[in-house]
C-alpha cells in the first residue's frame, strides 16, 4: 500500500467526514464520559451524568477566593505588557489593537501552568476522558466591554478534526471565568445535547483558514437550518457565574457567544485536554494542519495532577 | 428682536444643549411622572414611584392570549409583503434586504393603531405625562436571528431635542414585545436612574445624520466613561419577558441592545408618545429636522383614548 492510498484509505474510514459540498448530521460514535464513576472521581455520580447527557457542566465556588484573584492579577499582568510574550501567541480585537487572546498559556505563566495541572481541572478531564491527557491549546480570553465582537456558534471537533487531525471525540474544554459572567456580557452560549451528533459542515476548508476564522469562522459551521433545529429541541444555556466559576465542555458542544455592549468585559481562561490515545493525525478535512499554538502537535506530554491551593 | 437673535436667544435658554465639543452632565429640569396618583389611575401608585425611580416599567400580561396573537399576525403580515407600505417607511438590515424596521404603524395598520389608542398603552402615556399625548414616532422593529446587529447605549431625547426640536423631557417610549425576549436574543437593555440626569454628548451632528444612524450610531452617544460611570453606579436591566410584555420607559433613560446570534428572532411595536404641550420646535443641535417618519411635526392630533379588547 501507498503512503497515498493508505491517506485515502483513513480518509474513507473516517467516522466524522467534513467539509464536503453538503451539510450532513451523523451520530456521535465516541463515548462521552469515557471513566466508570467511583466515589473518589473528582465529579459526583450526578454532575458526570450531567456532563453526559447536556455535553457541558457549570461548576461553582471550586476555586477560593484568593487563587481567583491571583489568577486575576496574573491575567492583567499578561495582557498590560509586564510580561514578555511569544511571538505569534497574541490576536487583537478586529479594527483595534486591544489584546483578544493569548495563546500557549501555561508555557507563558507558572501560576496557568499550576492551574491547567490542578485536579480541579485537569483531574476532572482525566476523568471525563478516562486516560491521561495533555494540553490540545490553551489560550486567556479577553473581550472588551463596548465594542466585543461575537462569536458565531460551532463544534469546536469538526474544526479540529478537519483542520488539526484529532482523530476522534474525546477531548474536553475547561473555560475559567475571570470576570463575573452575566446573561448581558456576551458569555458563552450552549446548546445543551448538540454533543450527541456530528454536524458535518458544507464547503472546502481555504488555505490558511485560522488566519481569519480566529476572529470570524466562516468556514466550520453548521448551517442556520441546523442551528435552528438544535435550538428548538435543545434550548440554549448561558454560562453565567461569578469570576472563578468553571466551564467545562465536550468537545463537540455547539457553542458561540454574542457581542457586549455594556461595560463589562469577559475574560477566561482556556484549555483544551485531548486523550494521549487521541492524538494528532493529519487533518481529515483541510491540505494542511494549524501552527502549533492552536494545536499541539509534539509527543504528548501527559500533565501531572496536583492537588492543594494554587497559591 | 430679529428672527436670528430670538433663534439664538432660544438656544441660549437651552437646559439640554448638546452637540458642543464637549461631554457634559446636566440635572434633569424635568419632571418624570408630571400626575398626581390617584386610584383610577392605569398604573399602581407603587408601578408610578417604580418608573419615577428607575425611568422605565416592564408589565406582563396586560394583553390576552388572543390579543397577542392578533398583533403577531398582524406585524408578520407587514413585513412580509402582504401589506402594501408607504414609501421611505421601511430600514433593511446592515448588509441584507431583511426588513428591520417599519416606520409609521398606526397609519399603515388598524390594530396597531387600536393598541396605540389604547387605556394600557397611551392611557399610561396620558398618566405618566400629565398630559394629552399625541404619537411622536412609531414603529415596528424586527431584530431577526443568527445576524441581529447591536443598538449602541443612547437617550433618546439627547436625539430628539438636537434633531427634533422636542423642547423638554416630557415624552415616554412604549414598546410591546411580539417575540419571547430572555436575556440571550438581543433584549432590550437599559440603566436604571440614568433618566435623571443629562449627558450632552460630544460633536456637531453631521448633516442627514439619521440615515446612518438608525442603523448605527455615532454621533448623540454618551462617552465610555460616562457609561461605565452610569452602569457601576446603577447597574443594567434586561427588558425580558413573553411575548406581550409591554415595555415603558422615559424619554431620557440610557438604553442599547446587544446583537443576536440566537435562531430566534425579536420583535416589538414601538410608540412614542409625546405631551401635546411639548411639540416640536426647530432642532436645538442640528441644522435641519428629521424627516417627519421619525418625528411627528405637525399639529399634535391627541390620541383618543380607547378601552376594551384590541380585537
Amino acid at each position: 500500500m501507498t503512503a497515498m492510498s493508505k491517506e485515502r484509505d483513513r480518509r474513507r474510514q473516517d467516522p466524522y467526514p467534513s467539509r464536503l459540498p453538503e451539510e450532513h448530521w451523523l451520530p456521535r460514535q465516541d463515548r462521552v464520559v469515557w471513566s466508570q464513576w467511583r466515589p473518589d472521581a473528582p465529579l459526583t455520580a450526578q454532575q458526570a451524568d450531567q456532563f453526559d447527557r447536556d455535553g457541558f457542566l457549570i461548576l461553582k465556588d471550586i476555586f477560593t477566593a484568593e487563587e481567583v484573584e491571583a489568577l486575576k492579577a496574573e491575567s492583567a499582568a499578561m495582557r498590560n505588557g509586564e510580561r514578555d510574550l511569544m511571538d505569534g501567541s497574541v490576536i487583537t480585537e478586529p479594527g483595534s489593537d486591544e489584546v483578544r487572546t493569548i495563546f500557549k498559556l501555561p508555557e507563558q505563566s507558572s501560576l496557568f501552568n499550576r492551574l491547567a495541572s490542578d485536579r480541579r481541572v485537569a483531574g476532572i478531564a482525566r476523568f471525563l476522558l478516562g486516560d491521561e491527557v495533555y494540553i490540545h491549546q490553551s489560550r486567556l480570553n479577553y473581550k472588551p466591554g463596548f465594542t466585543g465582537k461575537e462569536f458565531y456558534w460551532h463544534s469546536d471537533f469538526e474544526t479540529w478534526h478537519a483542520e488539526d487531525g484529532m482523530p476522534r471525540m474525546r477531548a474536553v474544554s475547561a473555560s475559567l471565568l475571570l470576570t463575573d459572567n452575566d446573561a448581558m456580557n456576551g458569555p458563552l452560549m450552549l446548546m445543551p445535547g448538540s454533543h450527541k451528533q456530528f454536524i458535518a459542515c458544507a464547503g472546502e476548508t481555504p488555505d490558511d483558514n485560522h488566519k481569519s476564522s480566529l476572529k470570524k469562522q466562516e468556514v466550520g459551521v453548521p448551517s442556520h437550518e441546523a442551528l435552528g433545529k438544535l435550538a428548538s429541541e435543545h434550548g440554549i444555556t448561558a454560562a453565567t457565574g461569578k469570576a472563578g466559576t468553571l466551564v467545562l465542555f465536550d468537545c463537540n458542544t455547539i457553542h458561540g457567544s454574542n457581542g457586549n455592549i455594556t461595560p463589562f468585559p469577559r475574560s477566561n481562561a482556556f484549555f483544551v485536554f485531548n486523550a494521549v490515545s487521541n492524538r494528532l493525525e493529519e487533518p481529515y478535512g483541510a491540505k494542511k494542519a494549524r501552527p502549533d499554538f492552536l494545536a499541539e502537535r509534539g509527543d504528548p506530554t501527559p500533565v501531572e495532577i496536583k492537588t492543594g491551593k494554587l497559591a
